[in-house]
């Protein structure tokens, strides 16, 4: 299999010494061993976030945060903002979960506002407001921090949960400061880890509310997970320890990077990309929304993306077309995140130029 | 770290060969690398357990599967046999979910039988039957091929769930003789793979009913799952291809064993683990119904089971005290499954000899 450097916003590239951990011998995930590790993992999580709230480590990925959201937060009726395919996936998880949902939907490319928010709030009973921090079809980074204070502010029992699965681990974010009570991602995106974990900061109101919801089920019961961790500091199922391997080694390395470098390496990708752009075509999201960790870029010259990439992997790069029937071929993405710096997406650009300057 | 021979009922020891495969380098999900690696991994699954049915691979620990139960294949009520506590877990995960469930309970250690879930049957309307093929807990094989056809025959209607969790891929299965509607297991026990991904086999009529039952959400959908395998032979959501890749190789391992001669490898080991046990002690299951792949001995010598394991470990070898408060010490369990054989097991139980004759 010929090795594409993947500048798709996940799975992103994991370090061939990330992928070796995986290698170590399994354990039983009942043993003192197993809880030293996942223990760890919890304490370097809350660590790199600088929080207080709750953290665990999921066999999963991210999108089931969507379910357990569903079963375990919304009492009766959600406001899920929607801005983009994965926002849409939220709302659908939360309806097809037998829960109410309204959606305060803007057009897509536009970022959900905390002005936007506290309008639709003052129309209707609403106990959870559910938002995706960096849509990874637009490219949008909505302001969820603002939306937070915004929420909490008026209505102190509303729910916030934000998904945050192309973000968190590249931008810098603090749950507390967020104002969020789930904020959860995946390991393939900025984690820069193999797919099959999901990660997720929860606070205590988090858990009190799910203790009133009923039909939280077994795998994606919050108050199972939470009161497992509390009495035996492991996962009430069995878990993928081999990735949980190399993801311990790699908070290691996010530590010893820190997370306000990491969200400036991320933010001087980003800015790189965007000015490379904007020589030939323009940003989808709207000016001062753009996503530091993905940059969707509107398709105006109308260039073939698909043709792009295959000249691309004839060099060893690969970037994404647009999301769904909706933007594909009418824009483009390129993932820079993860363990990528500012030289290598210097070199796939480079090898645009050189590709559409032929 | 140091390394354990695990002869415990998951995980159960992985070639390093085998894990050596999840350092390959990731691919994209949406990709035709990505579409050859499933699709060829869902071939060779048919292949293996002789079926025409559906399969799929999801990122999770089989335990998801209960709570696809609960939301997509139990209308209004279901029966969970109940002999042991993966079996209970079943239970709860239904009644968990919001759903009807009456338990068709026997002592542990005692196996549940086609004449009992019959005379249960006919107590009420039922729409679903769930039972636990080998419960790893009390080391019971129930007889799930008599159970199915004895419903099926008396009730077309009510689908067939069946946990095999730690027998699949050890025991000789053909969903069809066994007329189960889904059948399920995880990569860490007879597959011999690291934990992280579950295996489910499931009929067109399960796709059809779970069409008429509100309320799947979106991880846990099955519809969900089994539209976009036709549409896209992928994963909805983004599957751990890490763990794909040891899947797929070892789905190769096994199918140049063949299903048979593997089943009759692990029905040595027990038949030997057997033996051993009525040696000092006896059989925890009632005769006849013992599970080949894990062996629950009842300790009626009352040996120090968590000493024992310290002795083990000193020589690199871990064995399983019983599972929960009411089974620890007064039984244990012996791990036979995946890549061990015969001449394994005799080095294990030569050790406890050993240990136990000081």
């Amino acid at each position: 299999m010929s090795h594409n450097r993947l500048f798709i916003p996940g799975p992103t590239e994991a370090l061939p010494e990330v992928l070796a951990k995986q290698t170590d011998y399994l354990i039983g995930h009942r043993s003192k061993d197993f809880t030293a590790l996942y223990t760890g993992i919890i304490g370097k999580l809350q660590e790199y976030f600088e929080t207080e709230q709750h953290a665990t480590v999921l066999t999963s990925s991210g999108t089931i945060w969507m379910d357990i959201t569903a079963r375990n937060i919304v009492q009766k009726k959600a406001l899920a903002g929607v801005c983009g395919a994965f926002s849409q996936r939220m709302a659908k998880t939360i309806s097809d979960s037998g829960k109410e949902v309204d959606t305060l939907d803007v057009e897509w490319g536009q970022a959900i506002k905390p002005e936007a928010v506290l309008e639709a709030l003052a129309k209707d009973d609403y106990d959870t407001v559910a938002i995706v921090h960096n849509e990874t079809s637009t490219g949008v980074r909505n302001p969820v921090g603002d939306i937070g204070a915004a929420i909490k502010k008026e209505y102190p029992d509303i729910m916030f949960v934000v998904d945050a699965v192309s973000s968190m681990g590249g931008n810098y974010m603090v749950p507390e400061k967020m104002n969020t009570d789930i904020l959860f991602a995946s390991t393939q995106k900025c984690f820069a880890l193999p797919p099959g974990l999901s990660i997720a900061l929860y606070s205590e109101e988090a858990v009190e509310r799910a203790r009133t919801v009923p039909g939280r089920g077994f795998y994606t019961d919050l108050v199972g997970i939470h009161d497992y961790y509390l009495k035996k500091q492991q996962n009430p199922t069995t878990p993928n320890m081999s990735l949980m391997y190399a993801l311990t080694y790699q908070l290691d390395r996010m530590l010893a990077e820190g997370a306000k470098a990491r969200h400036d390496r991320h933010e001087q990708m980003a800015q790189y990309t965007r000015a490379w752009a904007n020589r030939y075509m323009e940003m989808f999201p709207e000016p001062g929304y753009e996503s530091i960790t993905v940059s969707t870029i509107a398709n105006t010259q109308e260039k073939n993306i698909g043709d792009l990439n295959k000249e691309l992997a004839k060099k060893g790069y690969q970037i994404a077309n647009g999301y769904g029937a909706k933007l594909k071929e009418k824009t483009f993405r390129i993932g820079h995140m993860g363990e990528w710096n500012l030289d290598d997406v210097k070199s796939l650009l480079w090898h645009i130029d050189e590709i559409w300057e032929q």
